[in-house]
Order: C-alpha cells, then structure tokens, then sequence
C-alpha cells in the first residue's frame, strides 16, 4: 500500500463522532407525538437511540467524506440505513424469529414494549427510512435521492437482507456446503454493508461504472465482518457483545467457523481484509478511515 | 354535478380489469430464485397474487389516467401501493396482532406458512414497493419518482398507516371519541387512500398546488370507506368478506357506529361521498371513474 499504517485513534475518533451524531439525527427526526402514536415512536427511539456500533453509517460517511460530500447529508443517510439495520434486528429478535431478550446490553424491544409494538416500531423504522432519502434535505438533486432509494431497497428486500434472513431460517437443520452459506451472509450481512458504501458513492455522485473497487472492498468487509461475527459466537464474551452468543451451534446451524474451522475462518477473514484494503489502492490517504474500518472488522472483540 | 350517473359497468370493468394488471405485475416482477430464498418470494406472491379489491390501485390508475400517464406506469405504482398495504395485513394478520387465521377468503399467510415467514414476507414487501417505484422502468423523471417514494412513504410510516396501527392497537379498552376515531382511521386508512390519488397525480406531473381538490376527494372517500367497513363488520356477512367480523365489538373498541349508531354513520358515509364527488366539479367525464369508485365505497358488501 506504500502508506503509514493509520492509527486506532482514528477510527476511535470518528466511531465516537458517527455516534454522537446518528444519536442527534435520529433526536431531532423522530419526535414523540402528543398522542397515541407516542408508543410507537418511543419504540422506534428506544430501538435506534445510544445503541449499536453504527458500522453501518460510518462507512457511509467515510466514503462519502472522500468526494467531499456535505457531512449533514452522510449523517442523513446513514441515520436511514441505520433504521432499515435495526428494524431488521428488532424483527429478527422477534419470539417467532430468533427469540431473543438482549440486545445491545438492553431489554429487546418486544421484551421493553410488547410483540406488537414491536412489529410496528420495525415496520415504522422501514418506512422513515426512505421518508428520510427522499427528503429534500438530503439533496437538492433527485436523481441522488432516487439512487439512494434505489441502493437501499435492493439491499434489504427479498433479493438482499430479507432473502439471505430466509435462507438463514431454512439452514436449520440444512447441510449448508460453504458456497451456499457465503451466498447467504453476502446477502444477509454484506448487502447492507455494501450499500452503505453505495450510498456514500452516490451522495459524492460517483457514476456506477466508477464504484467498481468500493464494491470489491464492501464485498470483502462484508464476508470478513461475518466470518469474525461467526469466531465471536463462537469463542466471544457475552457481556461485551450485549446478546445472547453461541445460538447457531445450539440450532445445528453450519458457520463459516463449523465449516472451516477457527483457524482457517480466522485467517481467511485477515485475507479478506487485505484484500479489501487493496482495492483503495488509488486512493490515498482520504481513504485512510476505511482502510481502518477494515482492520477494526477483524480485531473487534463485539 | 350536471353529468350522467356513470353505469355501474364501468367500475365492474375497471375492477375486473385492474384486479388482472395487478396480478400480472406481480407475477412479472415477483419471479421464484431456484435457491432458499424461494419460500420468501413463495410467500409474497401468495398475500399478493390472487387477491383483494385492488382498491388503492384502482384509485391510482384511475387518477393517472386523467392526466394521460402511461398504463404501464400506473400498474407499476399500483403494484407497489398493493405491497404496502399486503405487507400491513400480513403483519396485522400476525397472534400478536388481530391473530386472524383468514384473509381474502384463505388462510393467513403465517398459516399458509409460518410465522417467521410472514414477518419476513412482509418486510421483504415493504421494500420491494420502493424499490418498484425508484426503478426507472416507472418514469424517466428521477423527481416523479422520488415523489413517488416520498408520498409513499409518509402515508405508510409513523405519521401516517403505522401511527394509525399504533393507536388503534391503544385504542382496546380506551374511550376514544369521534374526533380522535376520526384522526386514528384517517391514519390507519385514509393515508394510504389519499397516497393513491396523490401518486397517480405525481405519475401525471400535477404540481402539489394542483392537487388539493384531489386530496379533498382521497380525506371524504377515505373516511366514508372506514365508516361502511364499521358497518359492514358490524352487520356483514363473514363469507362475502372473507374474514373474521364483529370483532371491534368484542374487543370494546369504539368505532364510527357505536359512537354513532348505524344509521348516522350510514347517514354521514353518504355524506362524505357526495362531498367526494362534488370536489372533482372541475373535471368532466374523465373523473368518472373516480365518482364510480366514490359511490361503490358505500355500497359494496364486502
């Protein structure tokens, strides 16, 4: 790479500024009706409000720092994609999905609210998300908006996060081979990850044609994020991972990790993120927050 | 009104003929992946194939073609309003909602499948209707499309469908009044109702200022469809609805007939859309399609 490797105070930095900010976001777009609705969007706050390691907005920012992209839209943004992530985990946590109680150290939504409100809070959250790309105020061209509605939906419906969450359902019990569960975290896991790179792109009106090594990186931080994910379920701490671990061996799911082993997972994810780092090659040091980002997905301890 | 009462032929071909675009639309856009993913799309296509009114898409395609829009268009638009509003019956269907094990006259989808499935189809609905409208195949105009998205979604998130959900669901055991059952069903049904006529506008490059009486017309057809469905849920037939009745009664919430009794609510439905039909005054025989749809509201029987 030929550049001084970056040091952790950085991405320490800008992973305290994204959440200070995405807070605000969030603060200021979702205030609490004076009636009946107030349930609702306490939940939806309680959901997306000092939570979460906002992997998710801070590579949309940080690509859209790099082609100097005003940082109220990235914020913007990324509060979007964040709500369509955690809408996703409050479904997910659901009793008749993954039945879990804790998440981010706290009570699950259903388990703070109830089922219901938490369908709605879900349901809610997937809507404001694209209320938010096409507002005005995330720019002044539409034809940024509609890309960025664009990237999102195809990110998260049945032929990206909601169809890899299918597939994930029906590997319970199935003899997944390695190719089908990549298949599955790509679209699980890396869709997301991806768009979030997408849309920083297409907030720096970027063109698509010239997308093509932010969409290698994204692929390779995606499958790493997952194959780590997949080490700390395995061998991770509870308390500071904030949910519930080791669910996918309890469930008969095949891992990257049950697949490959710990060691080979591990050093395929360090492959990964090698490679990634590679594709920022004709970027210099603006480049340097995700160069980090990549690092961070495989040392993370949560 | 001064013109000829429309011949109840029109809408019965207008029904028929929308019921079949729809379906199609669907059928095209909704293929089968040959991999896990296929139970999802299995499911998706059984809440919106086959089904329903088609209300929401009638209105649409009967506003666009006022303004000359491309059939093609306004199916399109049509489909993704039908996504919003399946994904809202299959997650409303759900136990920990109105637990319903019927719906369009067959099992609900968390019965034809499972629960898991239908909270999944439904979210991967909701996401397939923006990504139908930000595809350009809808209009070659990012800004008609980007509307498209923003009326969409602020009629089906917190401040619109999904509020209504919420305090519908606060509603059980509350006394409500008429003013807030009125705020709770202009939410709950109005919304998307008057995102209908608002899209089909949008598809014909009507400005905002352009479209009051429209949205005059989408509030009075709204209110008296919830109104007839109180009624019809108060003294209809089980069969012709293909649902479960009478069960706002049971559950003590208060609706426009217990507030006001079936012949004012009947009364006041017929109101309304009289009061709908009078704000298309300015337009000739090309809006009759929407006084059809406003006279039919009251007097369908299912």
């Amino acid at each position: 790479m030929g550049l001084a490797p970056v040091s952790d105070d950085v991405l320490a930095d800008g992973l305290k500024r994204i959440a200070a900010e995405i807070d605000e976001a969030f603060d200021a777009l979702l205030p609490v009706p004076l009636d009946a609705r107030a349930k609702l969007v306490e939940a939806m706050r309680y959901a997306v409000i000092g939570g979460g390691k906002r992997v998710r907005p801070l590579l949309l920012a940080s690509t859209a720092e790099m082609y100097g992209v005003d940082r109220e839209a990235a914020i913007r943004a990324g509060a979007a994609i964040e709500s369509i992530h955690a809408y996703s985990l409050i479904h997910d946590d659901l009793p008749c999905m993954d039945d879990d109680a804790l998440r981010h150290g706290k009570p699950t939504v259903h388990k703070a609210f109830d089922e219901a409100t938490a369908v709605l809070a879900g349901d809610a959250l997937h809507a404001f998300a694209f209320e938010v790309l096409a507002d005005p105020a995330i720019s002044s061209d539409p034809f940024v908006r509609i890309e960025l509605v664009r990237a999102l939906g195809h990110a998260s419906g049945f032929q990206g996060m909601a169809g890899g969450q299918m597939m994930d359902l029906v590997a319970e019990g199935e003899e997944f081979d390695l190719q089908t569960i990549t298949r599955l975290q790509q679209l699980k896991t890396g869709a997301l990850l991806g768009a979030a790179v997408e849309m920083g792109a297409i907030l720096g009106h970027v063109p698509a044609e010239g997308r093509t090594h932010l969409r290698g990186y994204a692929r390779d931080i995606g499958l790493a994020f997952q194959i780590v994910d997949d080490l700390l379920d395995h061998e991770g701490d509870e308390e500071a991972a904030g949910k519930a671990l080791r669910k996918d061996a309890a469930a008969g799911k095949e891992t990257f990790v049950s697949l490959l082993g710990a060691e080979r997972a591990r050093d395929q994810a360090r492959m990964l993120v090698h490679q990634a780092i590679e594709h920022l090659s004709q970027h210099g040091r603006e480049a340097d927050l995700l160069r980090s980002i990549a690092r961070y997905i495989v040392e993370r301890d949560h």
